[in-house]
């Protein structure tokens, strides 16, 4: 079955199509962008998600704005586009992907030179290719991460995977679910906690896996610990929104609590990481912004409300796990057991 | 403010009231019973549900039952109570409780002499005596558990709590809430695990200590982790449903997980369990069964449905803690640090 696109391109009018990840499974419709701030909006209520998803849909996301603007002056264009920015840099802070996506494009505008009507036409032309180029380039590295990973998977094993790090949070194959597609004839089983509170396991990983026809088993996250408890999970792989220069991991709140279930129970815990989500200019993991999300997703959910309307609640998005949890980083260019600063430094310049 | 009751009995029907925890806090409503049938079935549905409550409601159940059919004969009613016992005792696995409440009341229809309309009207005067002896006694330990886990909370302390082992848990008062409740002028904050797939800790737990103005910050389960790990949790109290005789601890999913996260971060782990909960008969954790519930709690809450339709689930209701991660159980006789079988048996003895 192919799968409905993550994000497609539309070069003629030109529009971004999103699939609307708020209403999966339930609906499947794409939101339209033809703006900066149209898909600023989607990134921040999460009608995309997902490290490299997000990357790539801001480096669209410019490459609309340019095109939108493209006949304007130059020095109304150069508002609009320095405008753009800003409000794609504001859109959400955890995922450094978005953050090197941003600063590829913003390199491409400073190189560019002229003005006039004809210079916004290809500038426009630039960044769409650009922006093409990097969402091709994430299928590429996706895969490759797959082919590392996947010789970490022993025959038969049970894999558990948490929130959704699949073809739906970036251009396409994913990244944690990337390893887990190539190593599917390995797998009997994918464990997937739903990831309260927005639900990306119960809602996106188990039907992007299904769909694929991986045998898929849903919990709550709370039951994760008992299946380790009763050695039925063999691995743990999981994707992230920034690995910090020394191998700190932050990603979806709920991982470093795996992470140290993972540990006592002699369990490996594995990190699908593209170079892109490795930032380097910030030393540890305490240093990463957290999100903190609105009380809406946590007294309830899609609208529907169970806890009492005003309760007290907090709802971090993201938390830290230290690299000293990780069993290895899978990265494009290999997997980094027991990362570390030297050695992620080491894969950084190499990669260079 | 008085609470609604969890239960409440009316002799002069006979009836049950149980304050209906499907429903709550959107809608405060009643159950009412004035059969075995119906207080099983309420049992069941989780109408009333936490350990100490599905003892105390069996109890009336028993009793509504011999006054339904004391106008009987012999014969038909001693069939009716057999079905009775029957019936309550399927209606949910885990709780140790249960059976034992049963267990006493049994005693009670076994001591029960003569026959005829008389002898009929007697059995049932003498079964709401001891379900009420049964309700009145469960608040006192639940109030002598309190003054004991107090002790264990220090100054300012941040309590996390995961399920409802409140008043709606007992007869009244609470378990792991009836310490927090004793111990409220020391607390500043207590975490309060949404606690799925039936949102307990969502639904329940914040809107009892709500009503009691107990600070309560609402997380989702896989929040718990986080906090842990920024030093934000002082000590986590939780109830049980059943206590093997060698302290391992049988209690709402999730509980083992936040059990070996307490120990990794250094936090102590308390179980509020009145002697009632001890199975004697059960040597360890891993001979006490564990209810499998239905898929249609994982894919949704409360008729609303996320996930795919057609996905796997699994869906234990509960999990075990062994005992070497427990800090202390709390009774109503008093500590016991780092309980293991020889502790317990002595308990155990000086309680009879």
């Amino acid at each position: 079955m192919k799968r409905h696109p993550t994000m497609r391109w539309d070069a003629s009018a030109p529009a971004l199509y999103l699939i609307d990840q708020r209403v999966l499974p339930r609906i499947v419709r794409d939101v339209r962008c033809t703006s900066a701030a149209q898909t600023a909006r989607a990134i921040k209520t999460m009608a995309v998600r997902g490290a490299p998803a997000i990357g790539c849909a801001a480096t669209f996301g410019i490459a609309l704005e340019a095109a939108r603007t493209k006949g304007f002056g130059d020095a109304a264009r150069k508002i609009a586009l320095t405008k753009a920015f800003t409000a794609l840099a504001a859109s959400r802070p955890t995922a450094v992907n978005l953050f090197w996506a941003l600063a590829r494009m913003q390199r491409a505008v400073d190189a560019h030179r002229g003005n006039g009507p004809k210079a916004g036409a290809a500038l426009a032309r630039t960044l769409a290719r650009l922006a093409r180029a990097i969402h091709a380039e994430d299928i590429r590295i996706n895969r490759a991460m797959g082919q590392h990973g996947a010789a970490l998977i022993p025959q038969g094993a049970r894999i558990l995977t948490h929130c959704n790090a699949g073809a739906l949070a970036t251009a396409d194959y994913g990244t944690a679910l990337g390893v887990i597609r190539a190593a599917r004839h390995n797998i009997t089983k994918v464990w997937v906690d739903e990831t309260r509170p927005f639900l990306q396991g119960a809602r996106l990983t188990a039907w992007e896996l299904m769909q694929d026809r991986i045998p898929v088993t849903l919990i709550t996250d709370n039951m994760a610990a008992h299946f380790m408890q009763r050695g039925e999970v063999d691995a743990i792989v999981v994707g992230t929104d920034r690995v910090a220069a020394n191998g700190d991991v932050a990603n979806k709140i709920g991982t470093y609590g795996l992470a140290v279930l993972a540990r006592a129970h002699r369990i490996p815990f594995y990190v699908a990481c593209p170079l892109s989500t490795i930032d380097a200019a910030t030393a540890h993991g305490r240093l990463i912004p957290i999100e903190e999300r609105g009380r809406e997703e946590v007294i309830g959910h899609a609208g529907k409300t169970w806890a009492p309307r005003d309760v007290r609640v907090a709802n971090p998005a993201f938390d830290v796990t230290p690299a000293r949890l990780v069993t290895a980083l899978i990265t494009e260019r290999g997997v980094v057991r027991a990362p570390n600063a030297a050695k992620i430094k080491a894969l950084l310049r190499d990669a260079d």
